[in-house]
């Protein structure tokens, strides 16, 4: 895809997205660890190996239902260092504050960090501030990177897939994304929506103590479940497929994709996560995701199948099947 | 310091920031490891010493002469590491980018961070992209943190100033901000100014390698010369006499410094590093620095004493002695 100026698509974690990672970043910097392009990097070091994650975190409004900037900069990468198989232990945490910026807010979402950091059992070990000038940023921008270790014998990546393996949601779709969207918008709808915003590295490591052999841990953030599922797909070369009436959405959050014409395959999440395990697994993963917090709405969405590597199907309602696509675009721009 | 509003002085990296740093970030994040507050965290994992830093990168204008700010991103990380004693390994990248934002520059950016990396022998390993709508951030913002492993035997950290070390600095004071200065104030001034952007690992490796025994490394950027060497005065609780005749300065940067009203000593480096040594060390520690191109004019500035614990005194030209202190806020935003 050729272009000569950025456009929001190119944040959008979808195939915009994707291009400009294959076309200006790979060839650059490619190397053998960053170039799987997991949530994270795994390194080895002196025999050990450790989870390496960065996000940088621009959500706007920097309050919402369930959360806010601050909460969702360290649940962030505590999971995409979670989704490594990691036990995710230390955090550093940049800031970029417009000058202006009120100190009441900014205490307001460092509390809500500290609780984050506190929740999530991780510490805050390095960190830097900015301050720009008025109209140079909007607010505040927070980037957080994690550092994690690996269990010994705990092996996930996104190339891990294998036909026959099941595919576990630890819960609904779509609910950070229409949060985010219907406050923006000023709209409000019967029934709360609230961001599902979570730390899942303790969800991860119950699901890791009775399943050693987990073959892929993803959480589907921006591009949501659909995006994060062909992603799968294309980097282990499987198809995969998904009953429409299985996917969880609540009925709130249902109710706003419809009416503002949102698919949540699509719309971010940032507390639920995408687990691939041997069939014979499945059961008993499903009962220790359900016995977390974060995971006592967990189901079963689909199988990892032979055919069609590097698709994603859907059994729809209906009876159909259709195809269901990478996300091309940005559906919501700074939604995380 | 009471304040309602964040204001340019606490991303100054003086007295307000440091404020900041104390009444805001320590009670809520304060750890073992984060509280000592260095370039860098030091983390035990395995048996192994890591480094970990974060730093993100605002500079205004984005190309100036010497580097931009893909290089300064690239080696502000590497340098943070490298002060911790350890060798910089992995970066992560986080770029936040104004939607319309030239593809051109981006590449010539990217392009510049591509060589940085192979000059440091380090990996861009992870990595993250936002893109926010126009007017949501100013061009390009760029957030890297990495990792390093500490050598066994070697112990560095701004706690480690003895009455006796010899202070060594690794070239000339202020060339990286008042290139930048004089660049956005549109000013010519005779003779180059040109940033001084360099990544300090190998040196550093060099300076390690015949004394194994350094007390302090530290990379004098916001703030500069004068507020690093109070913050290792106050941290150390010892005392640090300079000699002004000793304080190595270009001409061209002298003179800009005079003509604009700026103490070299407050002014942002992006290159240059103090050492503080074991008086018997000094002369091998200079050899060795001046034996590498970043620090080929390496000179000493002063000794470390025992009266005046945590003040930084200076002989001045003309044979008085003056208080040399911290930098109170912000002379120059947007510098890094």
């Amino acid at each position: 895809m050729t272009f000569d100026k950025i456009t929001l698509d190119h944040g959008s974690g979808g195939k915009v997205a994707h291009a400009l990672t294959a076309d200006l970043l790979l060839p650059r910097f490619g190397n053998p660890t960053l170039t799987p392009l997991n949530d994270g990097a795994v390194l080895t070091l002196g025999g050990q190996r450790l989870a390496f994650s960065t996000d940088t975190f621009t959500v706007d409004p920097l309050f919402f239902p369930g959360g806010d900037i601050g909460e969702l900069a360290v649940n962030g990468t505590v999971n995409d260092v979670a989704m490594c198989g990691a036990r995710p232990l230390y955090l550093s945490m940049g800031l970029i504050i417009e000058e202006g910026f009120a100190r009441r807010d900014l205490e307001r979402i460092l509390d809500s960090m500290q609780r984050a950091v506190g929740a999530a059992g991780v510490d805050v070990v390095t960190g830097d501030t900015k301050v720009v000038p008025r109209g140079a940023a909007d607010k505040l921008f927070i980037n957080t990177s994690g550092v994690g270790v690996i269990p010994a014998g705990i092996s996930v990546g996104a190339q891990g897939a294998r036909p026959g393996d099941s595919i576990l949601i630890s819960g609904t779709m779509a609910d950070h994304g229409m949060t985010i969207l219907t406050q923006r918008e000023g709209l409000s709808f019967e029934g709360d929506l609230r961001s599902d915003t979570a730390a899942l590295n303790h969800l991860v490591e119950r699901m890791l103590a009775v399943c050693p052999d987990i073959h892929v841990l993803r959480d589907p953030t921006r591009g949501g479940v659909g995006t994060t599922l062909n992603e799968i797909a294309q980097q282990s070369q499987t198809g995969i497929r998904l009953r429409e009436a299985d996917l969880p959405v609540r009925p709130a959050v249902a109710g706003a994709c419809e009416l503002l014409g949102f698919d949540p395959l699509y719309v971010a999440n940032e507390g639920k996560l995408l687990a691939f395990v041997p069939a014979d697994a499945a059961d008993a993963v499903l009962r220790a995701m359900q016995a977390d917090i974060n995971g006592r709405d967990a189901s079963v969405i689909g199988t990892v199948v032979d055919d069609h590597p590097g698709r994603v199907y859907m059994k729809t309602r209906i009876g159909g099947e259709r195809i269901v696509d990478m996300l091309t675009g940005e559906q919501l721009p700074r939604i995380c």
